[in-house]
């Protein structure tokens, strides 16, 4: 791993928009479904995963979520409902409340917060079809109360149309009863436009390949979206406390995602660095993607040195990293100035598949730096808020030549009318 | 106005994407700022702005927002420092904690709840300059806790670079103490990017045309934004107990708006329709932008005749309008059933002016329909969260094979290994 000064350091990562062919075909194959439907959903389908459907076999039976079970190892099953039932406890604390507040003249203003109606969750297919993943989309849409909750998901290619059982089972197991074996931006222009199969939905989130990505970006408007993530990203801030071979650990973890994937120890300790890159090369050796971690880690790897703990904590608030791992002695006394992070994991138990798959907290989190200003998903994204606005023949009165002054200086007059009409005919 | 059947009517509008020459104009102006900076900043001022400025100029002096008081009247300072006071009560009500949830076993897990640092907010110039709009922008990000807001705003043409009092007037009580004197499309791309003069901002807020709405949209992702406002609309929801000239009223106060605006009575009444109808004629008689009232009614008002309530509610809900007044019989029995709305004005006291100036409930609201997913703005946008995992030992030896069983399947081994390491060190 390559040693370089904290201070020096910035992550800079551009944002994915696509090649001008990706984007052009992509915007062709939202147009065919929003236009022709069915149809070219299952035309799209036959042509990218070489799978041929008639539209009333696109959703998934309930005899096939059934028979996945029978595909699932006992301790998967005893493993993921554990984890969902953990999710469904932290989301659930984050449930609010709609409000009102009465004023003593017979004013109500308040806030009044719903669920969204139809959310579509977006699974990838083959390798990167994540049981976890399904869990973390699905349940905080079922905390917020949201009533249609519909997965969609690429057919196996090679004709048998199958969905990974497992894949149904964690669907199963968070709630969803309504499936369709269909994926690409085929899928996500039918749940934005909806076809005689698919209703159209209120938001579509999930991870995708780069077509899913652009034809989400293409929809929004027509409907929500989550946002788009980057590659994964890790950073440790540690001190000469730190177990280097943990350090090293939880740093591979990352870097096995992907070559993009990132993986940075950030540390006063020249000492712990150099044997946190000793670790990490020890741990390489008989990794199963060590090829793929070892890209990561030379590409996107770095032990960065930071003169104070200061000076660490703000190379931390500068990368805003996906995943932060504290690792220092009294890890609890800097949480306040952790200003940047997706998800903060305290002390030398915390690694961080603990919250990929467990604990609780999602582990969908704002990458590329976004965790300066968004957020792990959570109840809050499936739930909107309606302003309540009661005022009172009172309040009208008392307070309408104030609201006429606003909007003459403004310039808008019949907006000072809409009120002075009231007050000519309620007024004395 | 038109008279249609309610269960016939669906608004659908497009979203505004920008001619390619716009989209081509915008990208050059934004890669010029990131690029060059001031230097650019000051070019593209002159070019569109017709105001030369030096950079040391770009800034509003303390001396300026002085001055502006003097060039207010009493009572617009009374009115305005009202509605500021209410808009922050409101907005303080919705400030939500951190938390965290203590577990037997010593597990910590938790939400921690940061404002954004720096927050960019844009005022038009020129007539769409409104310090309303300031003070619905600026507040909920002061209510939040955003420790840097800053204002930007085009100079005025013609070489004097002054700024409008009332705005200046507005920021300041507010709460605004940074503001620059630049505009466009070029300002958003010094709020995203920064120069020497302008330190970059993490969220960019605020309305603008359509140069300002494009570069938001080109520099999502480096920063956030807030939502790009469609042509404003409003929704009377009324029954045989409402009053024709106060219904006419309110349709018209968004009528005037612009020619694109939507005003739309949605009735189980006959006769009201017929009345509203003719009393919106009638008012326009003496409106003194009749013009652009009287287009925006042809274009875009209708009556809807509902055979019932819940037809005409349904109808409402389809619509998803931004702003929603209810003037039937017991207007609270129905709320519950309103799924769709930016904001709800109960009862004939509450016109629609109420909530735009005064009452505290933001007045930016979702538009295009898409009160189906998302809410006025309000202090959440100005809250980032970040999730909080500390794991004790106990915890960790518990569930640790759960976790490396859930990772295996994923075919994800430093994940578990991650964990094994620890259990093979800490177990017994």
């Amino acid at each position: 791993m390559r040693t370089l000064r904290a201070k020096d350091f910035g992550l800079t990562r551009e944002v994915e928009y696509g090649t001008p062919e990706q984007n052009e075909a992509v915007s062709q194959i939202v147009e065919g479904v929003r236009t022709k439907g069915d149809a070219a959903l299952l035309d799209y389908t036959e042509k990218f995963d070489r799978v041929k459907l008639e539209a009333a076999q696109l959703r998934v039976t309930e005899a096939e979520i059934q028979e996945a079970y029978n595909h699932v190892e006992a301790d998967f099953l005893v493993a993921i409902r554990e984890a969902a039932a953990n999710i469904r406890s932290f989301h659930e604390k984050q449930m609010r409340q709609s409000w009102v507040d009465v004023q003593p003249d017979g004013t109500m203003l308040g806030q009044i917060l719903r669920p969204l109606k139809r959310v579509g969750v977006y699974v990838p297919g083959g390798k990167a079809a994540y049981p976890s993943s399904v869990l973390m989309n699905v349940i905080p849409a079922q905390v917020a109360g949201v009533p249609e909750i519909v997965m969609v998901t690429p057919p196996a290619t090679g004709g048998k149309a199958g969905i990974d059982p497992y894949i149904l089972v964690a669907a199963a197991e968070a709630g969803v009863q309504e499936m369709y074996r269909v994926g690409g931006a085929q899928a996500i222009a039918a749940l934005a436009y909806g076809t005689a199969t698919i209703a159209p939905v209120d938001k579509i989130t999930g991870p995708g390949n780069i077509f899913v990505a652009l034809a989400k970006r293409a929809v929004f408007g027509a409907v929500d979206i989550d946002s788009i993530a980057g590659p994964s990203e890790i950073v440790v801030l540690a001190d000469d406390t730190a177990d280097a071979a943990y350090v090293a650990a939880d740093l591979l973890s990352q870097a096995e995602h992907d070559e993009m994937a990132s993986a940075i120890l950030v540390t006063t300790s020249a000492k712990l660095g150099e044997a946190v890159a000793a670790e990490v090369e020890k741990q390489l050796a008989t990794l199963p993607k060590a090829d793929i971690a070892r890209a990561s880690i030379e590409a996107n790897g770095a032990v960065l040195l930071a003169d104070t703990l200061n000076e660490a904590i703000e190379a931390v608030n500068r990368m805003a990293p996906e995943h932060l791992e504290v690792m220092v002695n009294e890890p609890m006394s800097i949480l306040g100035r952790i200003e940047n992070a997706g998800a903060i994991f305290v002390g030398p138990y915390s690694s961080e598949p603990v919250g990929d798959y467990f604990a609780g907290p999602n582990h969908i989190l704002p990458t590329n730096g976004t965790a300066r200003f968004s957020s792990p998903v959570n109840v809050d994204d499936f739930v909107k808020k309606s302003s309540l606005i009661y005022y009172s023949k009172d309040a009208l009165l008392a307070n309408g030549e104030k609201i006429m002054t606003l909007a003459r200086h403004e310039g808008l007059e019949a907006h000072a009318r809409a009120i002075e009409i009231r007050l000519e005919r309620e007024g004395n």
